[in-house]
C-alpha cells in the first residue's frame, strides 16, 4: 500500500485582488485545507491519511479545487461545510461525492 | 487516465528559524518547485503533467520531498541537479530515480 491510504491535496493559491480568474484562496481554501486537518485528526486519522495545502491546480474558476489521491478523483466547490460527507463517504468509505466533483476531471 | 499522467507535490513548509526539525524552504524547496515547473513546461509536458508546490509533507529530516502521484513514489533530499533525471527516468519513462527514494515511504 502507499504511505498514505488518501493523500488530499486543497487550493490555497492566492491571486491579486480583481484577477479575473478569482483564486481559491478568496474562496476559503485555507478554511477548507484547515477543516480537513482538524477533522482527519479528529477521527484518528491522522497518519492514515493526510491534508495538504497545495499551489494553483488550475481550477480557479471552479471554487476551491480538492484532489485526492491515489485515485484521482477532483472536487471543485468544495467548502468547510462539505468536509464531513467527503471523509465520511469518499475517505472512510470509498464512495467519492458525486454531486462535487469536476465532470471534465474524471477518467 | 486521471486528468494528469503524473502529478507531483513538492514541499516549500517554512517552519521558524532554529526549528529543530528544520524544513523544505530553507533547503531549497522553493528553487526544486519552480525547476520542475519549468522542466515540465520546456519540455512540452504541461497539461500531461503538473507540479504543484505544498503545504509540509512530514518529512523535514530528509532535505526537500516530493511525492508523485498516482503512483505514491517519494522522494527525499531533491534539489533542482536533480530535477531532469526524475522527469526523464520516472516522469517519461516511468523508472523512478532509486537513490532518491525515501526507503520508509515505500510500498
Amino acid at each position: 500500500m502507499p504511505r498514505y491510504e488518501r493523500h488530499l491535496f486543497i487550493c490555497t493559491n492566492r491571486r491579486e485582488p480583481g484577477d479575473p480568474k478569482g483564486c481559491c484562496a478568496a474562496k476559503g481554501g485555507e478554511e477548507v485545507a484547515e477543516a480537513f486537518k482538524a477533522a482527519l485528526h479528529a477521527r484518528g486519522l491522522k497518519g492514515r491519511m493526510r491534508a495538504n495545502k497545495a499551489g494553483c491546480l488550475d481550477q480557479c474558476s471552479h471554487g476551491v479545487a480538492v484532489v485526492v489521491y491515489p485515485e484521482a478523483v477532483w472536487y471543485g466547490g468544495v467548502t468547510a461545510a462539505d468536509v464531513e460527507e467527503v471523509i465520511e463517504e469518499h475517505l472512510v468509505h470509498g464512495r467519492p461525492v458525486e454531486r462535487l466533483r469536476l465532470p471534465h476531471m474524471r477518467d
